[in-house]
């Protein structure tokens, strides 16, 4: 590894981090970002669902020695919070006791990430610095500065493309030959809405996630540090309930008491919010290969997934603490880059996948009584063989030593072994005194 | 339809039509295309497979009147001549008497679209102009001109991208919102060869599309007018027996001996053609809406598909066709694109799919015996039942009021009755003389 300089287009969540890794290994890191510093603007201006950080993401903090930073700035969720339409609740409970997902807010990780960053000596953030051309031959990229107008080149060893869904270098590459490409949007659109709190008090138990499923669309919420609630309504952009047909104080007002009535009584700037706040598309983006000569890309630049498995964040932390193994394990860039892309992009597919059909399960299964059965056998499973009975969500949540195609791999075949437990006569009753033990042969 | 001017991009084949379909209705065309005139260069920088006219191409060209013009530069293929790798040949009839496929050259061809429509005075030619931008919101387009570095903008009414696999407009569209995109390449890619004239005479049948099946891998030839053939290799990039590992002399000539043999004693210039010539990659790209505002896209723009049913020309060309009907039948832009694109786009789909198919028959099945009866028996039910039972060939090639979706999903049908009908017990000895009536009521 002759290369000891690397520029990161991006200063986004896992730029921030990937900077550190780089730094940690002594290399001299500039990192590019075209948005303001956001530790001065104090303004935020991207994607903002609230974020919730699982061990994929946390292993990969560790590493760099940076976890406990961020855990003063997150808040545990142990389960879901079911609203049904009648109100009545129920907590489902992620994992075993102690596991967890934690809230945290986006903008606050990222400055949280810049400032830990930029404490190294060995990294320098360039901020308003719009990536205008890169030639990937040469490794040479072109900026303007937005606010001085400037023109700049540089011309690095090495370029990470961190620069998200509509990242720059992963257009460059999508021009040359054979690269294969592919961006879709799922039908449904969100919009953020506010639970605010009360008197500096969290108006729904704080250390959960909230679910209002309803089917063909949901709301969510997740608790911040003030004692507010961040809000997504997920709802389809056209048909008969949809963000279209939803186009009148009345039909807002009706739409949220006929299916959010709990949560809508706690929502006083309801309908200032929903006419201010934009409706942001969901997408889906694979490509490949992610490497052209020493340019590379990592995190949602290579694989932007939807929200709905609360995944894309960590796998893109997980891209960086694995990007590192591979500069343990190999010598030369173009072993490290290949490895990195071979052992990556089954990873990057399966969670893409899981999260497509985590949208059912959030918006529609969750209320649903079989499948509640189900997660409490699969529990019990869980307890009596806990090296040979792993549910999918703890795969991928709390197992960071499973990959993510594994998890999909074992989770196809739990489907098939549970799908035969549930048909048992009298599973309803009796599950708390068998053993299963006759399924898991079956595996 | 108050608007009455149009921007093409792109003078290739679907553009040059288009325009020739326009000017017909009375709207003033301008066409830009960033490459020099194909009439003055005489050399044509474009991809250049051979193409095959069939019926869907014909009828577009016909309804402009233009049908003629093109059939003295087209040579009839009448059926498909299978070379096997002892050198027997064997012609496989493509439909019924009379019925062809035509080899035309693309730049003949195309600089006989130009001629055409360049000699109405509606349509203006803007040679080495290379579109730099789109303003979707305007419809302004910025150009600059190769040769004198001259830049330009334009404002039309109306913008249509004709331009092709890698369109401008398509790249503008791909940045608005909720815009689905795909490209995605084979593992094969193509390199052209010659066989050419011998005296002046063709070597090999003239009216005849010769194939070489292989498998994995094949090699194809067409006629030109001058009594050669252009040859097509189509082979893995990559793999035992690929581009990669043809790459010295004894290899390319032991890989032709062994495979083409009959062919390669035709091709005195094989080494020097081999060197030459790239390797070109064959890409599939499809994409949703074609339209915005009042730009959209059309032929190879909004679907680029496999050349291996050679329906790609005839798509684009049936593109034109279905827009003038649409012409014809709404009154406002916003009618025609949106009736255009829901009504094409199925289709679009229907032919890419039918394309990467046909490798699998072109490549293997038509050198394998069942396949062989499987064609045999379908030819005769056709004469039997010719309102009931059409074959796919044909459906797609000589039945241009099938369209492709309608041709994909009655085929479909058809391969599950085909199969009972070849399980049939002593078919192979008996089936000249069943009826197969009762297989006919099962559609």
């Amino acid at each position: 590894m002759e290369n000891k300089n690397i520029s990161i287009l991006g200063a986004g969540l896992v730029g921030a981090l990937a900077s550190i890794y780089f730094a940690k290994r002594g290399f001299k890191v500039d990192v590019f970002e075209k948005r303001p510093d956001f530790r001065i603007t104090n303004s935020y201006g991207g994607r903002s669902i609230n974020l919730a950080l699982s061990d994929r993401g946390w292993l990969a903090l560790e590493q760099v020695g940076i976890a406990e930073n961020i855990k003063k700035i997150s808040i545990p969720m142990y389960g879901r919070m079911v609203h049904y339409q009648d109100g009545q609740t129920q907590l489902q409970k992620y994992g075993l006791e102690g596991q967890a997902i934690y809230s945290v807010s986006r903008g606050l990780l990222n400055t949280e990430l810049i400032t830990l960053a930029d404490s190294n000596d060995l990294v320098k953030f360039h901020f308003n610095e719009k990536c205008e051309h890169i030639d990937l031959h040469t490794n040479e990229l072109s900026f303007v500065n937005s606010t001085t107008n400037r023109n700049s080149t540089i011309n690095p060893d090495l370029v990470l493309g961190a620069d998200g869904a509509f990242s720059v270098l992963r257009s460059a590459m999508q021009k040359t030959d054979r690269f294969d490409y592919h961006q879709w949007y799922l039908p449904h659109g969100y919009k953020e809405l506010t639970i605010p709190a009360k008197n500096g008090e969290y108006q729904l138990e704080p250390n959960a996630l909230h679910i209002w499923p309803r089917g063909q669309f949901m709301l969510i919420a997740l608790p911040n540090l003030d004692g507010s609630f961040t809000c997504t309504l997920f709802l389809p952009y056209e048909g008969t309930v949809s963000f279209a047909n939803l186009h009148s104080t009345e039909n807002i007002i009706q739409f949220f008491k006929d299916n959010f009535l709990d949560a809508f009584e706690l929502m006083p700037q309801l309908l200032e919010e929903f006419e201010h706040n934009p409706v942001s598309s969901l997408v889906n983006i694979s490509c490949y290969p992610w490497v052209h000569n020493r340019a590379f890309l990592i995190g949602d630049a290579a694989h932007s997934i939807v929200p709905f498995y609360g995944q894309g964040m960590n796998a893109g932390f997980e891209d960086c603490r694995i990007l590192n193994d591979m500069m343990d394990n190999y010598n030369s860039w173009e072993d490290i880059l290949e490895n990195f892309q071979k052992s990556r992009k089954p990873n990057a597919d399966a969670i893409a996948e899981l999260a497509r059909r985590n949208f059912v399960e959030m918006s529609e299964l969750v209320a649903n009584k079989r499948f509640q059965l189900r997660k409490k056998i699969e529990g019990r499973m869980n307890t009596l063989y806990p090296d040979q009975w792993i549910p999918l969500y703890t795969m991928v949540t709390f197992s960071p030593h499973i990959s993510y195609s594994q998890a999909l791999h074992k989770g196809l075949k739990e489907d098939a072994i549970m799908e035969k437990i549930l048909n048992i006569p009298g599973i309803e009753e009796n599950w708390q005194e068998m053993d299963f033990k006759e399924y898991l042969d079956n595996k």
